[in-house]
Parts: structure tokens; C-alpha cells; sequence
């Protein structure tokens, strides 16, 4: 970018929507924090080699047929048959340390696949938000945060995110301006930050969870920090950024 | 609706995104705040018959070329050899009382076109949102309140006014259930009803008009129940809904 343009950053709420904010020099951060995105960091931070975002179950099962370890969620429900569902605690331990696992989930991994031709694609959780704000600030591009949503509807707990990175990319530099999306996420995270728990209480896919005894789940996902890596795409794979 | 379900209310952020959510039971409230919605508001106080709102300019011409009034505006601008852009100033007067007017807009418009076949299609804006909200809760139907956004995209204004109709429709009722995009949009009304002007400051479509000098109709937008009418669909036609 050159230094006379201000750094823009702008949500988009659905990957249905993503054609209408296409920019291909932008980074695009993918957002799917119950629970997909969480997972893949969580993976990468206990040392998983690469993975394989795949939109359909037919993929991923041919990935584990071809003898990856694979994960697949529909619904919240891991898919019998697969290795994971989308629960970051499948992602913990030895068992993912050095391995390439194929994933396909509900809404994030739509959204990887919806972006996949921009400039940069990383992936954004809780759980690594500020080593991904600290390298976002550093590359000077304008920033798309890609909520995945609920299919394809908005959903209150990326959007909840994508106004914490909004946030923490204004206390890093204030060289900024924020597209609509943006500034009302601003307003969102205001509300929410003393306690995303209760804030998300009445969020849809949260009533979801709570339904099928995924609370633990919820609350790991909302605990920042625990897993500072930077899933990256490059072709086909999520790798770890060497930062 | 049957007597032990509660009122949905959901916010949909783009006319793109509405056949998510599409439901043929819901009551779909257009909103196009600056400016289409409130001119057409504002045309129906001052006595407008009928409204015809199409897709394109070709078809509002079509109209024209048959006698009718005709309406088109493209990016804020209103199109040369049209009797009106989309300000509401240009509705307001004896010239509009008993006519039909054929409207074309870059959002508003769009929207309308998107939600034909809905159970029922109203008009809201700030001009008529007491009148609007005192029918949508008598008529126990779920709510969809659907943003015409800027081509495509979300913006602060319409969603500001889905905000400000979530808090009305509580107001009048507790037995409503938010989806997430209403549940969001109650917390932006929070922070910005008390300076909606101040709030939009950096809205996207806000400097956009502001460059155009269009600050006057901005402000006129924003005032709430001075076209205290309910604009219906009914086939191609808008008209006045008794009330």
C-alpha cells in the first residue's frame, strides 16, 4: 500500500456476501469463533503441520480415506466416522502434534472457500487475537474481517470479534478508517467486552450449544490469547506463520 | 400466527442476503432511510395515489414515456430528464396529491424487488416509525426488517432504523424473540438515539451526501413521525394502507 492511503478496515457479516467486498489486495481474516476458527488454532498451536479446509463432507472423506486425519462438523455435531468435529478440545495434545488434517465445518471453512483468491487469508479466533493484530498492523493493507456467520445469516458472536479486532487495531494505530460494518461492530464491542458471555446469551447458535451441553466449549473459545499462532493459507493449506 | 408461538423479529442486512432469509409468513419491512423509503413516505402524505417501484431506470422511463410521474435516482444522484431524484423534498406538494409515480432507486427499490412474494411488503423510515410499529405489533406475525444497505452492502443508517423499530416493537411488546441481527442492532439504537446526526458522522452513504449538499435532507430523514402513513405493496403497486 502506498504511505499516503489510510489503512481501511470493513466486516462482512455472511460469505454469501463476500463477492459484494471482494478487494484483491486485501487481507482477509476468517471468523467462525464457535468454534471452527478456535479449533484451527488450537491445532496449529499443538503443533499441527498443515490442514485442509474443505467445503464438503465428500472431500474431507476422501482426504481420511486417502490416510489423513480428518474433522468434520455439521449442525455443531462432529460427523461419525471423522477423527474431530469442530470442538477445539479435539485439537489438543500429541495426536494433532506434526499431522495434516483435513476439516470441513458448517459455516467457517464456507468462508475459507469463499475467499480463497484474496491477497492474504489468515485465520482470526479469540484465541490468537493479539499476535493477529499486532501482523495485521504491520502490513499496511487494508483489512476485510469475514464473518462466517450462521448459514450465511449474521451471527452475533463473529461479529462480536470482528469488533475486538477493530478495536484492538485502533489502540495500535489510529491511521485508520472504518467501513460501516466496522463502526457499528465498534459500538457492539463497547457493549460486549466486560462479559461476552452474557452478552452472547441470547445468541441463536449459543442456544444452539447450550442445547447440545457445549458450554465448556463456548467459554474456551472466548478466553483470549491461550493459542498465539497465525493459520495462514497458502494454496490449499492452512500453515502456521512463521512470526 | 397461533396463539403460543412468540413474535420473531430478524434483521437482514442486504437485499442479497434475503433469500436467507426468506420465510413467505414474515411481514417484511423495506428500509431505505436515506433516502428512498422516506420519500416514499413523504409522497404518501402528500397524497399520492400509487407508487410503482421498479428495478431499473429503463423500466421507470417505460413508465414516464406513458404519462406517469417517474422517480430515478442512481448513487445519491437524481437522473436528468426524470420528474424526481429520491429526496423527500422533491414529494412533498400539491404536484404529487392523486398521482402515480414510478420510482427507481440504487437500494431502496432493490430491496422492494427482492421481497415481492413476501406474506406482506411495508415501507419504514423514521417518518412514519410510530404509526408503522403500532400496526406491526397488532398484527402478530413475525417481522423481518429487511435493509436495502448500499449495493449490497450493510449500512449504519438502515440498520440505525432496524435498531430503533427492535426498540419501538419491545416497547409495545415483550413477547418478541430477537434473532442476532436484532439482538445487535438493539445495542447500536442504545448508542446513537440520542444523537442519530452525530452517530452517522462517519457513515459511508453520510459523506457521500454530504459532498453532494445534500446535509438538508439527511436531517429531514432523520425526524420521526412527520408522514405518519404505512406504504403496502399490493401486486406492483404501492398504496396508502387504511389505518
Amino acid at each position: 500500500m502506498t504511505q499516503d492511503k489510510v489503512l481501511k478496515i470493513e466486516a462482512c457479516f455472511s460469505p454469501a456476501l463476500y463477492p459484494t467486498y471482494e478487494d484483491k489486495e486485501s487481507i482477509v481474516v476468517i471468523i467462525d469463533v464457535l468454534r471452527a476458527t478456535s479449533a484451527i488454532c488450537v491445532a496449529f498451536h499443538n503443533g499441527a503441520e498443515r490442514m485442509i479446509p474443505v467445503a464438503t463432507v465428500d472431500e474431507a472423506l476422501s482426504y481420511k480415506q486417502q490416510g489423513f486425519l480428518a474433522g468434520a462438523e455439521r449442525d455443531a455435531i462432529k460427523i461419525e466416522g471423522f477423527d474431530f468435529g469442530n470442538s477445539p478440545y479435539d485439537y489438543m495434545g500429541e495426536h494433532v502434534n506434526g499431522q495434516t488434517i483435513a476439516l470441513t465445518t458448517t459455516n467457517g471453512t464456507q468462508a475459507i472457500e469463499a475467499a480463497r483468491n484474496a491477497y492474504k487469508v489468515v485465520i482470526g479466533s479469540f484465541l490468537n487475537i493479539d499476535v493477529l493484530c499486532d501482523w495485521l498492523v504491520k502490513q499496511d493493507r487494508n483489512i476485510l474481517l469475514l464473518c462466517s456467520g450462521w448459514k450465511n445469516r449474521f451471527n452475533l458472536e463473529d461479529s462480536l470479534y470482528a469488533g475486538a479486532v477493530t478495536h484492538e487495531i485502533i489502540k495500535r494505530t489510529q491511521e485508520v478508517k472504518l467501513g460501516d460494518g466496522c463502526l457499528a461492530l465498534q459500538y457492539l464491542y463497547e457493549m460486549a467486552k466486560d462479559d461476552p458471555m452474557k452478552f452472547l446469551s441470547h445468541a441463536s447458535h449459543k442456544e444452539r450449544m447450550v442445547k447440545l451441553n457445549l458450554k465448556k466449549d463456548i467459554r474456551y473459545c472466548l478466553v483470549p490469547n491461550t493459542a498465539p499462532v497465525i493459520p495462514i493459507l497458502e494454496g490449499k493449506y492452512l500453515v502456521k506463520l512463521a512470526i
